[in-house]
Parts: structure tokens; C-alpha cells; sequence
């Protein structure tokens, strides 16, 4: 069952990235009858940047993909994903999974083994059958394709229902195109769980890991479905040099133009994420304004959004705003009841401590129906603001989590 | 339809507490046909302690209680509390109607106002129809009883399934009785919902504070149900000085004693609400050991107890050790992922970074079939350890709470 909020459209149509090339295929690892194995070739000279779980208990593809970065660029490189089995908590198994994986792609791809990038996504704990992955490197390596980006989203999709992809190009033609999975364990801290975005563009490595965690703040870090955080949460951003436009540098207005680009690419695959939530009806903006710092915006924001209080009442379509009020008090942020105002899209529901005197139930009610909402608390002290992004809680989250690995 | 984890045997039967009566009546405040107020009067001498939410936005009966603790004790005092209504986010209407039924509470039972604690309970963000309250005053004040504590603890509730009481003695005669309500909004900061507990014990105000803060992080700030707190959660401990055995010094052994019966008290009490969460079939506890700090082992506590994945894995009766793995990667606590273990009930399910060779899924599976599950995680690091408990997460939880207010 697909969410009823994906993109009306399906699948976007990418460019093609000059540079890139992909492959996917059935490799059986945990899913029959579906490709779950994606590799993205990268020419010589590609900047490689990249941002990633902060938990304790990352998997060990993130702590080899952690080392990687920055490693010399001259020549090529590569990424190689599968789903099904997250190589999470498999201990001296796991690391060896990853050497034995990252050797074959180095060896049917012809790059560096620390330029080979893996991430897995899937079952904690079980240990990664890695041979059925390297029985079809050499496969995957004779199929690449520069338009096969949609097979790559394709494959490395878990509880997902659509895959995610997104593009964007700046005025001097440099092209982004990016893809993305996740639908639950998504409260995602420095980065979400599989982001892969590609570009064209001419820019230093650093430049580029700046921009994309500048960016990442502001998008996949400002999105949670569950609160709960993955062990193998991974973004990518590949840019390869081709394009025909100069080489982007620091305070230029052409970074300025990519950094709109990119963060339109990274903002629209994070909100595809909210909309493929496990179990979401409804996708939900928090927009905090008038707090103290933006710090305690992000924390409101957060608590509002995790609340599974506020998230419930949305699904059923309740204008419950004593529950906002709750998640205000319980959220850190310095806050003070008798200067907040609460809207609901344009409706305005309390002020100054009470419920507003123009507000109705019904203009509430009325509100809530619709498939988008945007939740807006004003804490009436400073300046700063935030806004985060959920989706609804409703009983088939509970059906999908209390069913999904036994 | 009662809890399945509700006491098999109905409300304890509680010992009467010398100097404290009770009444209960129908006032209609927002439910019909069910008594939704409650009346303590407390005697002179009586030294009254009490813990609060500290949420920003807390309802106006709490900050009045937070102002009047520690007031002169010579005379004697009352308890007012209602259900239907939280009094909170109601602006200056609210403190009013606080002022209306303190007074009100203040003439009839002959007290003095600032010795009036109050507690109203229930849905945010509507007035109080405080004159539906103090039209029962009076006739509260006139059916006062020792042995109607029962009745007090039925008109606190609110989503409850049953009503909540627990009792202890000390060897030295002292008598402790509780009672409590609460079974959604549930992660409590300082204090729970409502929690109200009697003793005849001679003790100083100030002593009895002491043991009442110091208990209250080992009970009721260790239980979740859902990870929202209240703007209302209130505990309040009342002691008489009515009975036989000598005043309770600090430092002595009959405080030890006093105190051991408390934490039994508040330890039970805490537990009833967690099996009175809101949908709840299954009570968990979460046992954290080798932590760096107690600090580290109560956020890996909490993190796990309030992980939606961990608490539908176990709605779902699945041993998902998986989810466990990542909510202590995600708690913040120091953790290092090839020191872990895992274990359900007695079952090691995970050591060193990797499942147990002795563990089995069935011997895990079948321990997820029973109603209490402890779940018990050493980080080994160091020496510190905690306790926190919870339940599952059903459909029904989402149920309630869809349609809890509209």
C-alpha cells in the first residue's frame, strides 16, 4: 500500500549526472523477487562529502564510510548498498563483511578500496550473507548506466512505500540529482537514514562537506517520523566535476546558487521521508517563532513533533492545542504561558495564555481535515525560529512495528 | 474496559490514616454520572510535603500548590481536586477560579486559604466551571469521612481504567495510604499526575520534603508511558502526626523505616499507573547497569522505555533486541557497542557486540509472551545503574487518543 502522501506524479524523471553511472539488481539478500543491492559508479576527480549517525551504536559501514571521507580524490570512486539486513551490532562479523565487500567493488570497478563507500539498511543484529552481494559485483559493475538512478532507489528501499528522488539545477546549468529512503527509526541526528545525492558541479572537497552540514541541519536533521534514531543512518554527496560551468568557491555567487540548489534537492527528499513515515496520513510543519534561541525553537519544534499526544490528535483530525501547549511545557525551551499564540494554518487558536477569541472549534476542526498541516507557536520572547517536519501517528504504525521482523 | 494489568484483586483495602477524612461527589464538571470531585481535610499539626511538574506550562492550580508549601502548619489544611477539567492554559481565569474555590474550600472546612492545596485534572485549555464546584462544597465538608478514601481515589480519575491505592506500615505502627490517577501523559518531571498520599507519622515539614523528593527520581520520575508530561502532575504527602510511635528525627532508624515503607508506597503506586498506560497489555521493566553515571543509565533507560519501536516490538511480543541496540546508540549515553549485553527476563539474548551463541529466537520469542517483561541492558563501562518502567504500545493507545477529546 503505497502512502497516500507520495508525490501524485510517482517518481520524478532525473537528469542524468555526467560522471555517475548505476546498477541494480536482485541479490536475495533478506527480500526475494525485488533488486536490493545498488551501486553508483563515480569518475576520477569526484569530491566525495558526507554526514552520518551520531548513535553510540552506529553500524559498522558508517564507521568505515567515516574514515574514508576525505581520502584522496584523484581517482574514482564508488558506493555499493543493499537493503535487507542493516549490518548493524554484528561486531568483528560485520567489519569483515565490509573489508570483503569494499576489496570486490575495488576490484570490479577499478577504484581505491578506500574510495568504496557500502551502507546497508535493514535488520539489526543478524549477520550480513555478504557472499550474495560479491556473487554480483561483477554483475552489477557490467550494467552501469547513467540513467539507471530510479533502479538504485529502487533497491535500496525497506519499509518504504515509493522511492524517493529529487532534482535541481543552478542558472549555470550544474544539475543535482538525489535519492533517498526511510519511512521509520527516523529522528535522524546529523544526517537521515540513506541519502544519496549526485552532482556535475566543479568544487573542493571541504567547500563541499560544509555546505551539505550547513544544509543538513536544515533539512534531514529537522525531520522526525518515530523519535527514534537509526544505527545506519548515511548521506552522500558525490560531485563529480564534469559540468561545463566553473569551479564553485567559497563566497561566490554561484555557491550561493548551488547552495539554494542543493538544499532544495535535500529539503524535498526529507520531506519525501515524512511522507512515506510508517503509517502517515498526514504530513505535518511545526514552525516555532519568538523563542529565545534558535536552539530552544528546534527543542519546542522537536517535542511537538515527537509528541505522540500531538501526533495522535492529528490523526484524528483533532484541533487539540492543549496537547501543543503540553509539549511546549515539557520541550526544555524557555517558554512563558502567558505570551504564547498558537495557530493552525492561518487559523488563530490561543493567545496570550487562552484560547483566542475569534477562534472557533469548527474553523479548527475544519482545518485538521486537510492532508497537509502546518502547526505554528509563537513563544512571544526573542527573535529566533525553527521549523521541523512529522508526520501523524496512527494505528497502522503500530501494525507495521509490532509485525515487522517476526 | 479495565486494564489487563490492572491489581487481580480490585483497590486495596487501605487503612484508615488518623487525622484525614474524605469526601467524593457528582459535580458535573464535564462527565455525567460518575463523582468528579474529592475533598481531604487534613488536621491541625499536619505537615504537608509535595513535588510538581516543572513544565513551563503549568496549570494554575500548581503554581498556587508551589506557593503555599512550606506554609505555617499549626492549623489545619484541606485538598480539593476535580477531574474533567485541567484548569490549565486558561489565562487569568484560571487563577481566579483557583482563588473562588480555595476560598470557598477555606470557609467551609474552616482552614486557612493558603493552607488549601488544589489540583484540577483533564482536558487543557477550557475554562473550569468552578461554580459547578463550589455549589458541592459544602455538602462535601458535611459527608467528611475516615473510610472514604476509595471514593477519592474514583473521582481523580480521568482516561484511568481503575482506581489506584497502595498502603504500608512501619514496625513502629506508622500508617502510609496513597492513592493516585494517571495513565496518559505520562513521563513525569518531579512528580506524576496526581498522586496523593496520607500518614499519620509525626515528622518535620521540611524532613518529610526531603524523603518525599529524594523517593519521588526512584518512583515516579522513573515511570513513562508515552514520553508526555503533564502541565498538571501533582504529588502531594500530608502527615498527621496522629500517631502513637515517637516523632521521626533524621538520621534515625525509625526514618529508615519510614522511609523503606514510603518507597513502597510510591513505588506501587507508580507501577499501578504504568499498567493503567493507556492501552497497555504488557508492563515492562528496564533494568540499566555498568553506566559511566547514574545519569548515562537513566537517559538509556528512558531512551529504551520511550522508544516507539522497542514498545510495539513488544505490543507484538517480538524479541526485537535489534531496537533495544539502537535506542541505547540514539539515548546519548556513553555507550561503547562491543561491551553491551542484552537480556530478556534471564534469556541472554546479546553479549560483546553480537547476539549470544546460547541465545535461541524461541527461547526469546517465548519469553515475550508474558505480561511482565524486564528487559535488562549492561553498557559495561562502569559501576552505575537504574531502573525505569513502562508498557507496550497497542493500536489502542492510538485509539484513546484520537479520540480522546473531539
Amino acid at each position: 500500500m503505497i502512502s497516500p502522501l507520495a508525490p501524485k506524479n510517482g517518481f520524478p524523471s532525473l537528469p542524468e549526472i555526467k560522471g555517475v553511472r548505476f546498477a541494480a539488481l536482485e541479490a536475495g539478500v533478506r527480500y526475494q523477487g525485488r533488486k536490493d543491492v545498488m551501486l553508483a559508479e563515480l569518475c576520477a576527480g569526484t569530491a566525495v562529502a558526507g554526514v552520518f549517525t551520531r548513535s553510540a551504536t552506529r553500524a559498522a559501514p558508517v564507521l568505515d564510510c567515516q574514515e574514508k571521507l576525505g581520502a584522496d580524490s584523484s581517482g574514482g570512486a564508488a558506493i555499493l548498498v543493499n537493503s535487507g539486513n542493516a549490518n548493524a551490532f554484528t561486531g568483528a562479523h560485520g567489519v569483515a563483511s565490509v573489508k570483503r565487500v569494499t576489496q570486490a567493488v575495488s576490484d570490479a570497478v577499478g577504484v581505491a578500496e578506500n574510495r568504496v563507500f557500502t551502507a546497508s539498511t535493514g535488520v539489526i543484529g543478524e549477520v550480513l550473507p555478504d557472499d550474495r552481494i560479491t556473487a554480483k559485483i561483477g554483475d552489477l559493475a557490467t550494467s552501469l548506466d547513467a540513467g539507471a538512478i530510479k533502479d538504485a532507489a529502487d533497491a535500496i528501499m525497506t519499509t518504504d512505500t515509493f522511492p524517493k528522488g529529487c532534482a535541481a539545477q543552478t542558472p549555470s546549468g550544474i544539475q543535482i540529482a538525489g535519492i533517498a529512503k526511510g519511512s521509520g527509526m527516523i529522528a535522524p541526528d546529523m544526517a537521515t537514514m540513506l541519502v544519496y545525492i549526485f552532482t556535475d558541479a566543479k568544487i573542493s572537497q571541504p567547500l563541499l562537506q560544509q555546505l551539505l552540514s550547513d544544509l543538513t541541519d536544515r533539512t534531514f536533521n529537522a525531520i522526525t517520523v518515530d523519535s527514534d534514531t537509526s544505527t545506519s543512518d548515511s548521506l552522500i554527496l558525490a560531485a563529480t566535476g564534469q559540468s561545463n560551468a566553473p569551479e564553485i568557491l567559497e563566497g561566490s555567487s554561484d555557491c550561493d546558487a548551488f547552495r539554494t540548489a542543493l538544499h532544495a534537492v535535500m529539503l524535498d527528499l526529507s520531506h519525501q521521508v515524512v511522507k512515506d513515515g510508517e503509517g502517515a496520513t498526514k504530513f505535518v510543519e511545526v514552525r516555532v517563532s519568538g523563542a529565545d534561541t534558535t536552539a530552544d525553537a528546534r527543542r519546542c519544534g522537536m517535542a511537538i513533533a515527537n509528541s505522540p499526544l500531538v501526533k495522535t490528535a492529528v490523526a484524528g483530525e483533532d484541533p487539540n492545542w492543549g496537547r501543543i501547549v503540553m509539549a511546549v511545557g515539557k520541550s526544555g525551551a524557555k517558554a512563558d504561558r502567558d505570551l504564547l499564540s498558537i495557530r493552525f494554518g492561518d487559523v488563530l487558536v490561543a493567545e496570550k495564555g487562552w484560547v483566542a477569541e475569534s477562534y472557533s472549534e469548527d474553523a479548527g476542526a475544519n482545518y485538521m481535515k486537510g492532508e497537509n498541516i502546518v502547526i505554528s507557536v509563537d513563544l512571544g520572547l526573542g527573535s529566533a525560529s525553527d521549523t521541523v517536519w512529522t508526520c501523524d501517528f496512527t494505528k497502522r504504525y503500530i501494525e507495521i512495528n509490532a509485525d515487522y521482523r517476526s
